[in-house]
């Protein structure tokens, strides 16, 4: 019963055999061979934005942190949810490559600025001189640190809020699949013609082995970004195996069937629970599910072999405990079943 | 009638002098000369801290910036009031010198953490692993950037939140004279015997022409802090014309008299304008003055002279605007009176 | 006939297989897991050295970048052969990383300092004050640039200079293999009983996909290097699959099976070469070589499939140009004999 | 006999006046006064350049380093004599300020590069990929460290070098004043005339108390560069203190007046010392000195009072040392005359 976390699952096999299959022969390293131009098509082709600069690399602190080190100056800020993964798990990661910047953090129920909450923050930093920085990046994350979604309608608002105050807008899509799985909207609808400036597209949680890309959909906002993530040591010698991954994730949208994957487990697993009489604390919409349960039903569900993550509990009640369930692309059906009747 | 800002005011005609005297002749540069040596020692025996290690520079931004940097690992998170001055008026200049930090922002009334909002917001961020970052810095502005007083006890109450934490205490002093003036307390009470590691002491704003001292109360702290300034040049070459400056603010306790004097118009103000029926948004513990005038008469006074900053309203009366009344060593009873009569 | 670069070869078999093996089932995310516990254990038995703090991580860059990061300040030098990888061909990397530090370049014949020559350039840097910086660490590339080794004698007598002017001692191990390889020294004897600190060792040029690790043989040197790895984006979330690549790469010592290959292959080229009357610019000691030829000879092997990197001549003869033969674990006869019969 | 450092001066009677006059009454902070706006005005009077956006600081290592850092990105190279004060004297700081810069040292008699080392160096470092980092910036220091000048042909040689491979060009002015006295150049034909980007005027080293300007001779240059010299500190609340400086230094040419002096002063030195059959070891041209003498008599000048920094000898004879000599605007005809007694 592993619930603990889509990084906790392996490869998909489509993915590692796509990894055996281009380690034949020889291939120009550091991205200068055909896989890696054939990807970057792909990946193109997939957020139907035939212009994007796109860049493949292992990690998706790296992804973030150099996506926003690129859009932001180092006197900028970047407005983010204040549950963004960029704020609570890349110790600080993204201020950094940006050269000093700051996260300015904005509230939102169930993972989600609103562009009230998003416009109320940028109206704390008034732009009068050089003492107040710039309000320079917003950054989304979808599907959200909560399991949450945002839709078309809901990416568009708040770019709408950022493009008023100026600012360039960032999505970290660690779950980017999750989120499109779960709109049903297209990945175009969802980034760029919502208003979206660079993407962090994340494959690793989605069956790959170590796969993001960063997409710059105005090709000259990539300008000397492949400076920047040489020298954050993110470009791999041996690109090809980059490529490989991504070439296979894309293909027949298998990213895609993952993701549906992981989220439909993720809302058995919920209607499961709501049944047993236990209410998920905030809506299931991706591959998340946040739940208070009594401290000894979490002790025995451990024992039993669930693995699953603590969570910080809010309430009052101390008999109360907190944890996340994670759905991933090889969750099995027999592991909710088995949760389910352990409850 | 001027209430714009302390740093609008001039240069104490002594410590004008101080600078003329000090002309004479030759010096050692870069802190080799025997002003240097004697105005490092004069700021010990004002804080009471034979052992301290004190440097000069002239700018406060660079203060709280290279006391930061010295405090805080680059991975490290530095707590302070959402309204403090490193947060809303440096540009990132912490963040940036040390490395990529980030500020974790407080609440509080009146420009004042209570050790409940702090332990609040430092256990937000549990410390777990890497990814956490870590809870590092707690900064306390004193005076506030509210006008308002952290006395003794309230220093040692949130220092000691912060020691449980695990971190050091850096205290934000360009008003640290008004702190002083306004509560009574010791310099050293209010500092390291409240649990303070590190020490702005700011002059500038309190008769000085550029002068900041950067005070570490264990010495071990300062280790390659020389480096430190050197490198953000911040090391003046002519440094005699900060020690200068240094001898002469302290000498007969003159930073004291003029800190005095600044909270005592402040006093007359605010009590003039509650006897005009208007009244202080906060309390008038130190040297400035936030209130809520009607627009129009804010319109008159300036056509009448007043010089003072516009502050951003939060109500919903729009007739209503605020302002920021700032008093100084320079400011006179008449300009006092003449904005009273004003009113 | 590809001689282009080691990066251009693809993983041996048996480290694919072994990523295979890997991905059976669920595994705990960030380094929690068996394989990674049993995989830095591997790296400690083969540096004999029990105590090492190992940390693993997917390129070379990030390797050499990060541990250099952790061994300098600030505000310190990092001295290093003029034709080193870190100067070269990282894009600034280490300098950035360690927080805007400075190389300081070594002269020395065939890619290698003397204990000579970097004395005097540490002289250079007399340290007095806080102007001058700190002589802090010493980055030694072995395997060399230029294909040529460091024997432990070498190591240590570089060693001995900088541990004289109070600095540490990092090795670029990207080819450290092939410098085992063409030693016979132990790899602890190479390594910390000759005086390094620090290693970065590589095993993508060597047969893996994206592997390195960086190597403190005193754990107090690792102080916080993981936060430093994390912020930097190079914590992998399936970390497991870099811990399968080290366990099978040092399983029966295949590392060292391969760099012997890869330098038995380069012995063959260049005996070849010398027999056509072309003799190696420098001794062919690793896995390099490289060689002035005609130009036209240079088109003629090109256009019959050679693959292989142009390099800067130095010569004043126009019809002379130079290049780099690059041999690998996966370099075959006939790739050898192919070229030497083109010639 | 002070020749210790021009730093060891005071600062000039007018310009302490000048201080004293700019005390009157009240000014906008920060740069907001009217002092400032005349100051900016003046030096783009002085260096004939009506459009040039000018900032006014109180060091020269702030100077430099902001100045680089606007001109160069993270992954640049700054090129620069090896004995420039950027690699020797600042502890780092232009490559921290521009987020991890390198220099890149260029050989030259005298402090001097030539267009040929300069040329060579450059091709140091071929441009083809990420690998490579950028050459960005030519830093030229003007007079050099070792007292010599470029006139204005030399410095458009250097320019045009930079220019062809694509880079800008930064004169360190930290002496500027005796380079315009020592050419009889104007400092329009000095700098921008020249191809020279960006100029860091010193005043601190020829009688200001603190005082350097930064001039971008085109403004597009200077976007942005309010707030990198806000984070860094560098940005004085009571500016004022800075114009007026500026302005008594410029006004009747003061400026060039105290530099004539200074190099006068040298040049009689100088003529002495040769009597006296000692010969400096460079051409003496500013306002410095540099020369050998046997150690006994080193040591003998010093007992009659002699203030001189020792210099790094690279001679074999041991009974010789290096001793720089540092005239200024406050050196006396009887401190030279006293000193050639000595000899």
């Amino acid at each position: 019963m592993n619930f603990g976390s889509d990084n906790s699952s392996g490869v998909h096999p489509r993915i590692m055999q796509a990894l055996a299959d281009a380690n034949e022969g020889v291939a120009g390293s550091y991205g200068r061979d055909d896989l890696t131009r054939r990807a970057c098509e792909a990946v193109r082709e997939m957020l139907g934005a035939p212009r994007a600069a796109v860049f493949l690399l292992g990690t998706g602190t790296g992804a973030n942190a150099l996506a926003l080190a690129q859009l932001c100056p180092p006197w900028g800020r970047i407005f983010c949810h204040k549950t963004a993964h960029i704020e609570t798990s890349e110790s600080g990661a993204p201020a950094w490559m940006a050269g000093g910047a700051q996260l300015a953090l904005v509230e939102g129920e169930a993972g989600r600025m609103t562009p009230d909450t998003l416009a109320a923050r940028i109206a704390d930093y008034p732009q009068e001189d050089e003492h107040d920085g710039k309000n320079a990046v917003l950054s989304i994350t979808n599907a959200t640190e909560w399991g949450t979604v945002h839709d078309t309608a809901g990416v568009a608002a708040l770019t709408a809020v950022a493009r008023d105050a100026g600012m360039t807008v960032h999505m970290d899509g660690a779950r980017f699949s999750n989120a499109v799985a779960a709109t049903g909207a297209s990945a175009a609808d969802l980034t760029w013609r919502a208003g979206v400036d660079a993407l962090s597209l994340g494959g690793t949680k989605n069956g790959c082995l170590a796969l993001e890309a960063v997409v710059f959909f105005d090709p000259d906002r990539a300008r000397d970004f492949s400076f920047r993530r040489m020298r954050a040591g993110h470009l791999w010698s041996k690109h090809r195996f980059l490529a490989a991954q991504m070439l296979a994730w894309l293909e027949g949208d298998l990213w895609l069937t993952l993701a549906r994957h992981a989220n439909a487990a993720a809302v058995e697993l919920a209607t499961g629970l709501r049944s047993a009489g236990f209410q998920p604390m905030v809506a299931v919409e991706a591959n998340e599910i946040f739940i208070r349960l009594p401290r000894d039903l979490i002790a025995r569900l451990r024992t039993a072999g669930l693995r699953a993550a603590d969570w910080p509990t809010v309430g009052d009640d101390e008999t109360q405990g907190t944890i996340r369930l994670v759905t991933s692309w090889a969750t099995t059906e027999g592991e909710v079943a088995t949760l389910l009747r352990a409850l």
